[in-house]
């Protein structure tokens, strides 16, 4: 199976092309100069060429579907949607925040792995994660909450392995709280690798193209400030209603 | 410090580019249909130009000097020392085994982590490593031995991590001898990162760039037979000589 897997959910831009488990190419970009939107498609064209591969040629296309920025994640998502769409071959979403933990194997299998974003206004996007029998189980779902809120959930746990770029601005604070618990992942860690995400998705089950949306875990700005005025629904997503 | 890392050591080929220890861009190929020798360059100057950078604007050049292939070595030592020969820039040079088992951060720091390479004839390149505060410390250097030499030398060490794309071939063998002390590192671990390299190379000493060469750590086919026929000491450099 030929899958191209791609991760714009935050600054870093990561791509990678997999021959089932087997890494063909990954390319990571952490530039701020340049947006996803303009480097996206032709770097999955030079990599695909460098390969000597026909965009015909994949099998999947797996997509990081959240959390992460607004902009990013449209950008990641619509891709994926369009080539699978296009190309008429199996679309898969991952959790971001997944993408992360996942290559973090702890000795301890009771130690839990926190990757996070920084949400702004002292919230994160986070989940709760273990290895058990080289599977990554999710504890917590993926959610937007305030650090005290994280830092609550994560009491009861032994050891924690904190991961992301993110990670380390909010690592003193959390040592704080929760002395002697904390391990900061860094380097190769801090950005997320599109061959794990691949390799995530690689076993997961496709979804309908049509009805894939990313996986914000917040309302915009612009949703607040329509249901503050309107009392609509949160569940009734606007653009279709329109 | 802008550092361009470059790992062309074994099968898979590696380019990073990093300002100080933030990662700027990196690409890993891992397809066996072309050479190093046609894909280095072209993808240095292909990375360069996508984060906008001009090679005079880097300041160190960081290769994988061994072990390795042959062939593998030889490209990416002559690219690194080209390049900081005629851009008048710093060289270092890191172990490609060291690039392996740096990422690996054990909880228990009595654990070891054995980066190891094939080298045919049930023999591989491995050494013995560990992570103390942070540091990566080497306890036993990388080296050309039997996989039974590696065994005895494993022996006493409590818990063992074995790393990279080859030690799967392996594993199976050093578990019998081994019981219950082996764990594989496996999925992104299975490849080397040159974002992990240019940390590494990072805060190492720059070397003299036109007496640098790689660590082959075995004698080649061609040496040997030289050797067995004309009586000259291992320490002298046939090259050099003529």
């Amino acid at each position: 199976m030929i899958i191209l897997a791609i991760d714009t959910s935050n600054q870093p831009l990561s791509v990678a092309v997999l021959q089932d488990n087997q890494l063909l190419a990954t390319t990571t970009f952490n530039y701020h100069q340049k947006d996803h939107s303009t480097m996206l498609l032709p770097l999955i064209a030079d990599l695909l060429q460098r390969v000597d591969l026909q965009p015909d040629q994949l099998d999947r296309i797996v997509v990081a579907q959240g959390p992460g920025s607004y902009t990013g994640l449209r950008i990641g998502v619509t891709a994926a949607k369009t080539l699978a769409f296009v190309l008429k071959k199996e679309l898969v979403g991952i959790s971001s925040l997944a993408v992360l933990a996942a290559p973090l194997q702890p000795e301890n299998q009771n130690t839990v792995i926190v990757p996070l974003f920084d949400a702004r206004r002292q919230c994160v996007f986070a989940g709760i994660y273990q290895q058990k029998k080289q599977q990554l189980i999710n504890l917590l779902p993926d959610q937007h909450l305030t650090l005290a809120e994280l830092t609550a959930k994560l009491q009861k746990f032994p050891k924690v392995i904190l991961v992301g770029h993110d990670a380390q601005q909010f690592n003193q604070q959390l040592q704080a709280e929760l002395t002697n618990k904390i391990t900061l992942a860094t380097g190769v860690f801090d950005y997320p690798q599109a061959y794990q995400l691949g390799l995530l998705g690689r076993t997961a089950a496709p979804v309908e193209i049509h009805s894939f949306v990313p996986r914000y875990l917040r309302v915009t700005q612009a949703e607040k400030y329509w249901l503050a005025h309107h009392q609509e629904k949160l569940n009734e997503p606007l653009v279709e209603k329109f």
